[in-house]
């Protein structure tokens, strides 16, 4: 299922709501394939939410065909009970990447929200604002999906240095597209 | 792979050691059916390490066709770091019991301690000696497999007073074993 002329696929790894979005660097210009959330009934049996979320990641990998999976980094949870619950999750979402052949990176919200807005403490609303504007959605995607959008745009920003990015021509990448995004914020 | 007469399989998860153990209780005498320890190279990606724990114990479900599994609660580790970690490897055995029709029951650590030892706060190595004795082992299992026995032993233990536990006659369980046990230790 690794594709190596796919998209990124974000993921920003939870049980009740698992955001999902992945994204393609056409020529320098970010485009959205797919994004959304995979959620779990709360009311289910534990273990058949983490099939549950298994099957659908599964499935959304078959579907994406994804170069690389970029996953939230979940090492600073505020508590334990929070921390074994998206270790869970993430747990799910690392052996589906590594049972279709598809190499993972862990990115820091920090990172994730720097890559995006150019500031790391950026809030919620400011990532889905800029993640709108650099994939030229219509409306701004929900909190999760947007941080799962921004997740795959700081893989394809930062690994650029690292490793060959399909076909995008150099200096034309997430990085002009963010600062561009950036300036007309910024002239608003 | 559900099979209504077969052992309880207790699962002590951790990525680096996940000890098992399948005990069947036959007519009162427990009987160990399989245990040991699961392990994945420390050097490995951690998506592989997992995809390799899920790969195991899904042979190991298909192996041992368990009535029910016995999962340790991860709720109270010592830190975040330690929680992440044991929630992703105890994702993992959820998913595949979900997987397997296996219903799953969670025990701390204190409720299995109490089972097989009379005593909620023993030593590893109390649980140990007394897994060894009930379950008339040669030698003792290491910690992690000794747990992981203790924590089939606990729910065929509890499970009795909620459902029929195969073909045990009442009155002669785990309770009368380990009680039997506690007074040969005592008795030393």
């Amino acid at each position: 299922m690794f594709d190596p002329s796919g998209p990124v696929l974000g993921i920003d790894p939870g049980l009740s709501r698992c955001g999902y979005g992945a994204v393609h660097p056409d020529g320098g210009q970010p485009r959205a394939v797919a994004f959304g959330i995979l959620s779990t009934p709360l009311g289910d049996p534990l273990p058949d939410r983490l099939a549950a979320l298994e099957a659908d990641l599964t499935a959304l990998v078959a579907e994406v065909g994804p170069r690389a999976m970029a996953v939230e980094r979940v090492l600073f949870q505020a508590n334990v009970r929070t921390a074994i619950s998206v270790g869970q999750a993430s747990g799910i979402a690392l052996a589906v990447a590594s049972r279709a052949g598809i190499p993972v990176t862990h990115y820091s919200p920090n990172e994730v929200k720097l890559a995006v807005t150019g500031f790391g403490a950026a809030a919620k609303a400011q990532v889905q604002v800029m993640v709108q504007r650099l994939l030229g959605l219509a409306t701004a995607p929900p909190p999760d999906a947007a941080d799962a959008l921004a997740l795959a745009m700081c893989h394809g920003s930062s690994a650029r240095t690292t490793e060959a990015v399909g076909d995008t021509p150099p200096g034309r990448g997430f990085e002009a597209a963010v600062a561009a995004a950036m300036a007309r914020e910024g002239a608003r």
